[in-house]
């Protein structure tokens, strides 16, 4: 029998052959974690079974229309004190991404461990790891299909949100006929995409706006219109009354002008501290630039931390980033 | 047999029975037009035909990643005195989309009319027209397969462009689980869906950013923060050298800050002239509003044109918004 398939299967019996759960996922949640949590939960729900569902902090609440959203337990905020004999952990690559909850496991406490992270440690007492998948919601439509569980709409909204949210609407190169196949099933159980999307993709705070609206007044070409690149200061933050995370995806609209390459931003955390961002079309290899800087990622999304002003951090990018796009600075 | 199947073999013999074929789609074509035109294209040249694929006007250099997109005639440029004894004409709802093509048909020409548009009026001398389908891309899948054409990346890229483009990135209420099974089978032939939403749903121009950042300085939240508005005048257009199209899209900038109900963009397409958007969260039908006003739409997007500068475009728009919102201005 192929491996997988036995994988799934006793990830399937882990499911019936205990009562009482606690079910958690990584902290600082997103769409999957948070997805794959709650429909855990709700399978659970089916089968009778007893469970607790936490988190070391909060979840945001920009994921409160998903079911049983109201009974994740933020465990800074509501300790708890039991312990427990058996545990599903979605999402987590190793027991550090769970937070301070590992005291609640009892010790000797049967683990399932469903996760896509390639580096993950198999913590477990059983695992479920598959690294091929592009989320773990995709994993866990199937345990749900080997358990013989009732597909409703509740259970494929969380597993869409997982899909949708892990594979950055589709778009990401995880985006497997798989997923849409997964999706299309789950879309039949009355799911509605653009609902989901609002909510996970397309929602921006007020913050973000206004840390926009004045990153834009930087925005500049430069390098034969090839690089387009944006900052933000602290004083920027400040005036905006906006958190680091607001600053979120001020790369893509270098990135996405039409002809630019390289698009870059540059975010001074604090005082001193400049996160750069990189995001490449075709011709540069922005992990190899980012590295260069003491950073890393991907060939087309990479980013380092530069000490320095933002001026400062400009020109020790700009002095690696020149000769991998064979185009000297022109401002 | 089902009328439908029935219509779509219809056409599968209408691209084996003829030899020589005019393709045309929509002025000012989108990606339906595009990717369904070429994707025509593509299958014509599997079966030995001979073709011409033209549009009245300029086709959106965006769309240039698309396999033969160099054989699409520009009838302005290059005009054409061959008259056709076969057309195949793709998303158009009536000849009067076809723009100035129609002299280009033999007289008792035999058409093919491949559509989804509800309004479509059945020009063809073969219709198939399906209102359910989400693209013209859609029905041209299944005709396809019907003609028994083996399926490669770039027809599935055309006709994967089709769907992602008129579904929004598949999060219009129109993507249906076909719609998801067809790219799960595209995807299966090599399409790369992060390369095809960058360039259909991503791109942005520059002039586009500079008329955001202009238009972004005029932000508002008012209605006890459930309406967000945005203005663009006359002036900001010629300051960021910016066409009407890039305005695009400004009015969901608005629709997407957390807690908004209604969004509204005052574009100022000429002095006196100012083009409203509106898009809605659940509270309010702005359909109803738009009418009101003289426009139309849906209950969730929609919009009108007001005469008068954009400070009488607004107070027109909030004298209807508000009852419906049961919300006054509070500026």
């Amino acid at each position: 029998m192929n491996p997988n398939r036995a994988a799934v299967e006793e990830a399937a019996r882990f499911f019936r052959e205990h009562d009482r759960f606690l079910v958690l996922s990584h902290v600082n949640p997103d769409g999957d974690a948070t997805g794959s949590a709650l429909g855990v939960v709700l399978m659970l729900e089916q089968l009778g079974k007893e469970y607790v569902v936490v988190n070391e902090g909060e979840t945001p609440l920009k994921f409160d229309f998903l079911p049983r959203f109201d009974r994740l337990r933020n465990l800074r905020k509501q300790p708890l004190t039991e312990m427990f004999e058996a545990v599903i952990a979605v999402d987590c690559a190793d027991e550090s991404r769970m937070g301070d909850v590992r005291p609640l496991f009892a010790s000797g406490a049967a683990v399932l461990n469903i996760d896509h992270h390639p580096t993950n440690d198999m913590f477990g007492t059983v695992n479920l790891v598959r690294p091929e998948a592009a989320a773990t919601a995709e994993i866990l439509f199937e345990v749900a299909e080997e358990a013989g569980i009732a597909f409703n709409e509740e259970l494929a909204l969380c597993i869409y949100t997982g899909l949708l949210t892990d594979t950055g609407g589709f778009r990401y190169s995880n985006t497997t006929p798989r997923v849409m196949e997964i999706a299309a099933r789950l879309l039949t159980y009355g799911v509605k995409p653009g609902e989901v999307a609002e909510r996970c993709l397309e929602e921006i705070t007020f913050a973000h706006v206004k840390i926009l609206r004045r990153a834009l007044q930087t925005l500049q070409l430069s390098h034969q219109n090839l690089v387009a690149s944006i900052c933000v200061s602290v004083d920027d933050f400040a005036e905006a009354e906006a958190k680091r995370e607001d600053a979120g995806g001020l790369v893509n609209y270098c990135r996405n002008i039409e002809g630019v390459e390289v698009g870059v931003s540059f975010v001074e955390s604090e005082p001193g501290i400049v996160k750069v961002s990189m995001r490449a079309r075709d011709r540069v290899d922005v992990s190899a630039v980012a590295k260069q800087l003491g950073g890393g990622g991907h060939a087309k999304a990479s980013g380092c931390t530069v000490k320095g002003t933002i001026a400062e951090a400009k020109q020790k990018v700009w002095d690696v980033l020149e000769p991998a796009l064979g185009v000297k600075h022109d401002e």
